[in-house]
């Protein structure tokens, strides 16, 4: 699908002036540029494409058939005129790609950026055109961006080849962003440059063909003047690719995700780049899994990169934040916003709260948040003392720009690098303080919201490292078709999960034998219908909770007999299952799916009504890790995992190797697609499965591991 | 509480310069100012305060009782030696307040601002000094800002008295800011104008010992120059004196609210301006129900005024809202945004999809959101073309600002009134863009994310007029004590609720008799412990259900009579309950308090384990109008009001009918607390309740009408 490989040989050609021996550098960092498609015609792409390129210090072929001028330099009339061009941009028709990369290729270019829209988001046609351009870019060994991208920004080499002329002047620094949208590179880099953040690089991947999300990633990666990258993410061509190359890029350097498709934008989607969404919460889940900051919106990205581009704390479980402000009222906004987050603030030792109180008033408030009244000449050492106690890892500040009151620079430096400062003010005096904290190495967020946003996302950043995952594992066995209930059971049982202990019976003196046997120590049983066509099987009158008797055993068969053919198999093939009566506890859910993006997933949830109304289940990529499993368990609610309504509490270590074993089971089986224990009781001595099925396709397909 | 009744007398006093009639104009725009507490030393608030009144036009008076100069301007020694002062600042410490408000009184002050902290927020000591200080200013008929705020600014009339001197510059315009806290005042004030949106008045209320809420609401109501108003509460005093003001305020223009204490931050916030912060969920439904459109944080409140400040719809329930792009990705996070919110974009009639398709090329989205892939000279004409859609009634739309592409305010200036702008490019030339459009009554936006939230709330302030309330109603009657199950569904009948038929029985032959009337046609029983001391009845087996016959009746009774002593009353006294087994249906919990600060309030939630675990009760303020009970069961997911599991649908009128009923029980009775009807079930034949109890405290207390 990609021309990975064979431009990746082409990238290892001996270096140019200009052009590193990365398989990406012909594409971001040319020595030489052609554009294709020039035009001097103001507003026209190939103008503004002319104009963003103003600064570019390489050598700079402008390209019209017509030739002519474009913004006083000669344009000529083909590509084929000019030699040693890295990267052709091209700003034509989508008709007029396939023969302009053709062109470029017998020039010997090495990238290509193609901008048009009309291929595989806009139909059949547009479809095949892009195959074609694939075709030829693969032959060619031209690694392409695009189609259907403004292009990428690189300031800090000043080779910014977007349709946006403006670009010419973003600011370089050190953040990268990739961005599924072109439009949505643009945007980010606005949003950053007005918060005061540099650009490293930016790139708009529009319909990835060639170059995609991994090999972005691993370019920045491997980029040390990249201390940051931002993502932003419709959907997916390569989960496992895409999430290998995160855990590379978050090892080194934090990312800080956001997926669209919250709600649902499938059809504007597909019409845009091509990409459907996928799943929103899949994906989701597995950018966090991968080391990724998972944000909701553009702004919060923003926020969070101010921050994370100069301050990563060290992986921990757990990240104690200190608050310190000059107004309690903002204080107060900034400590709800973080609480709403799940970031609390630990109050502060004895001892700090000691030094503190004989650096402040008593009226403020000193435990965490500190509030020290309008700020006083002691705000740096009360600022110390908070940092240096024992519980904090990091710290925000809050405090308006008021000159002469306060001194940022000289109260915050001193604790630089575990501290984010935001503060309110006019535009201009914000401005020049940014500048100075920033030399410092101190992080400015723009308002009370924008700190919390970023407080939380350090946080995150460092509460994601912390937990190891499993590496990918082979499957290489099936099940073979859908397994039913019991087999089901049993074959959980293999993988260490504990069921009831159970009889299946064929006729009613197989029941009676059965219900015999599973009550003679005093038990109850359940006797239900046996059969994987009964989807919903309490709704049919399928399932009989405490039969213990032969009455009761006869009511129950009659009932199960009595299941109209619609909702089971024919009467005379029906089966029953009895099963010992367990023992009572709050029940949940635990389940496993193979997506269609990112393979394997374990998810774990509510039971019942809460599920159906909207309790987000934990969904976690499989196979899972005694960490990662552990974690998940102890994502679900409080109230939950306490014990919920006077049950027991959860055992976690037990649930979570229940998980375990539900993710082991889709990654060792090829054909299983889905699993599903429903529910999970969890008992004062552990879980126990209640019910299960094994969904498998008569025809496997393979793991994606 | 207050000195209103006192002051607006005063404020009735011939005018003088500058000050109006209306009871706060002495306060907000004085024809003369004293700061009392100037100092030359700079860093001091008295410094800062009268650095921040430097473009002050009428007579500014400083006193310092060592005299000097300040800032080049003479200090008197002591506020007895000025006349006629309008306003007093005092920036004093708090113990020299009382002090320096009876030299106010002596020099015919009629307003002042106290600046300190230190008072009721701090302790019992400082609540002792904060009675003295309204005991004084209210016999004096002086008007009081705070204490412990930073003050106002009222940019419009050069009249800036607040502790921070950059306010001096904030740019006037028609945006009105009431925060609780004097840090959010200036934050909000500051985001505002980097918004590029100026400031008709902002106020930060401190401890609002006089001067609260409901009077800055009334006096920004009758503001003509006001065209919006952003709320910033952490707690309220006075409820309904709140929502009146609101009701009022949101008649005639939109009220941006933001409260705090979604997490819980109440030790903070008492030590900050002594409000406890209450009832978050209450609070927000409370804002939400007067008009207010509510919004989660300060950075959406700037957004949300940066619209409604110049866009507000006419009241509507449902507004239909078109979304036109000049670049998909950022269109594409718009219109998720904008999901997630609830607001969906109405398909576009196949008339306007005609006109579209002439204008645009046949790749890009055109049915709603509209993308017009890079901005060709026709963006205008398709702009029209949405705006004119009958579906649509507001149109947002996000263009890069790409000079030569696109002109934003020929484009959008025609459509101006219900469009919205965003836009992304350098700050300097977004700033003249915005300039530009503003002055054709275009809102400009800075981000995807932005836009959407501005969309949300245009939205939001047409949606939450549309439904009239019911006037407040006064208590004339009380129950008396707490009601068991048998009474308080007798009391609910009388307000015509449909409850089970149900018979007492105080002995077995009471209860046997009960039974055979109750399934004389057939039917089955419930058969209840009668106490309103056995709280959670099910747990302790005080429920029977489908008891039918006699020899269930006594097991079901001999349970009853089986409950440990700690769980009910002596088993000498227990009376049994026998009801009608109600028809299947789905369960839901409908309730009602009488809240600390806003009086009666109705709830409505999904039963069992949904609700325990977070599903948020729809709350709404007693009593209920029909259409306010109706939009309430429509607040119910779609999943539950479309019958759930295969339960009937919700018959809405009857639903809202029970809701109604309730919130009038506990408007009628003043000594009612709480109401629990708990289920409700929705049966095929409507709503029926299936345990229900009216909790009165022994003495009742008012009905807060």
């Amino acid at each position: 699908m990609t021309a990975a490989s064979t431009a990746a040989a082409a990238g290892t050609r001996a270096g140019r002036p200009g052009a590193g021996a990365g398989p990406l550098d012909a594409l971001f960092r040319p020595a030489s540029i052609a554009v294709v498609g020039a035009s001097a015609r103001a507003g026209k792409a190939g103008h503004a494409m002319v104009q963003a390129l103003r600064h570019y210090p390489g050598t700079l072929h402008l390209v019209n058939p017509r030739g002519g001028e474009v913004l006083g330099r000669p344009a000529i009339t083909t590509l084929r005129d000019a030699s040693d061009v890295d990267l052709a941009v091209l700003v034509v028709p989508p008709d007029a790609v396939p023969g302009a990369l053709e062109d470029a290729r017998d020039a010997g270019v090495r990238a290509a950026v193609v901008c048009a829209g009309g291929f595989a988001e806009s139909g059949p046609a547009g479809a095949a055109l892009q195959d074609r351009v694939v075709r030829v870019a693969q032959e060619a060994g031209i690694r392409l961006l695009g189609p259907n991208t403004s292009g990428f920004m690189n300031p800090v080499d000043r080779t910014t080849a977007n349709f946006m002329p403006a670009v010419a002047d973003l600011a370089p620094g050190s953040v990268g962003v990739v961005a599924q949208s072109g439009g949505v590179n643009l945007a980010v880099a606005f949003l950053l440059a007005r918060a005061g953040v540099g650009l490293r690089l930016g790139v708009g991947l529009g319909n990835a063909v060639d170059v995609d999300f991994p090999e972005v990633l691993d370019h920045l990666a491997q980029d040390d003047a990249t201390t940051a990258v931002g993502l932003h993410v419709e959907g997916v061509a390569d989960g496992p690719a895409l999430v290998a190359a995160l855990r590379r890029t978050t090892a080194r350097k934090p990312v800080v995700a956001f997926k669209v498709g919250r709600s649902d934008v499938s059809a504007f989607a597909q019409s845009h780049t091509g990409a459907l969404t996928g799943s929103y919460a899949v994906t989701r889940a597995a950018l966090q899994q991968a080391g990724a900051v998972v944000v909701d919106s553009l702004e919060e990205m923003v926020a969070a990169l101010v921050a994370l581009r100069a301050v990563r704390l060290p992986a921990a479980g757990d990240v104690g934040v200190g608050l310190l402000t000059g107004q309690a009222g903002p204080g107060l906004v900034v400590t709800d916003a973080l609480g709403a987050r799940g970031v609390a603030l630990p109050t502060l030792t004895a001892a700090t709260q000691e030094r503190i109180a004989e650096l402040l008033p008593p009226l403020t408030f000193q435990r965490n948040p500190v509030d020290t009244g309008r700020p006083s000449p002691t705000f740096g050492d009360v600022l110390r003392a908070v940092a240096d106690d024992p519980a904090v890892d990091l710290v925000g500040v809050y405090a308006l720009d008021e000159p002469g009151a306060l001194d940022p620079v000289a109260a915050l430096a001193p604790v630089a690098g575990r501290v984010l400062f935001a503060s309110g003010g006019p535009a201009d005096a914000l401005a020049a303080r940014r500048a100075a904290l920033d030399a410092v190495g101190v992080p400015v967020l723009a308002s009370p919201g924008d700190l919390a946003t970023a407080l939380a996302a350090v946080v995150s950043d460092a509460r994601v490292r912390a937990v190891a995952d499993a590496p990918p594992v082979p499957a290489t066995r099936t099940v073979g078709r859908t397994l039913d209930e019991y087999e089901a059971k049993t074959l959980l049982e293999h993988y260490g999960v504990r069921t009831p202990a159970r009889r299946v019976a064929t006729d009613r003196a197989q029941a009676r034998a059965a219900l015999a046997d599973l009550v003679r120590d005093g038990g109850r049983t359940v006797v239900k219908v046996l059969d994987t066509a009964v989807v919903h099987k309490s709704d049919v009158g399928g399932v009989h909770v405490g039969v213990h008797d032969a009455a009761g055993l006869e009511r129950a068969l009659d009932a199960i007999d009595a299941i109209p053919p619609a909702h089971a198999p024919a009467p005379a093939a029906r089966r029953y299952l009895l099963e010992e009566l367990a023992e009572p506890g709050a029940e949940l859910i635990v389940g496993a799916v193979r997506d269609r993006v990112f393979g394997p997933v374990v998810l774990l949830g509510l039971g019942g009504v809460a599920a159906e109304l909207g309790g987000e289940p934990v969904l976690r990529l499989a196979p899972l890790s005694v960490a990662r499993s552990e974690e998940m368990v102890r994502a679900l609610p409080a109230t939950v995992l306490d014990g919920f309504r006077g049950a027991p509490p959860v055992d976690v270590a037990a649930l979570a190797a229940v998980l375990r074993a539900v993710g082991q089971v889709v990654c060792d089986h090829a054909d299983v697609t889905e699993l599903d224990l429903n529910p999970v009781r969890m008992t004062a001595d552990g879980p126990v499965v209640l019910d299960a099925v094994v969904v498998a396709p008569p025809k496997g397909d393979t793991c994606p591991a």
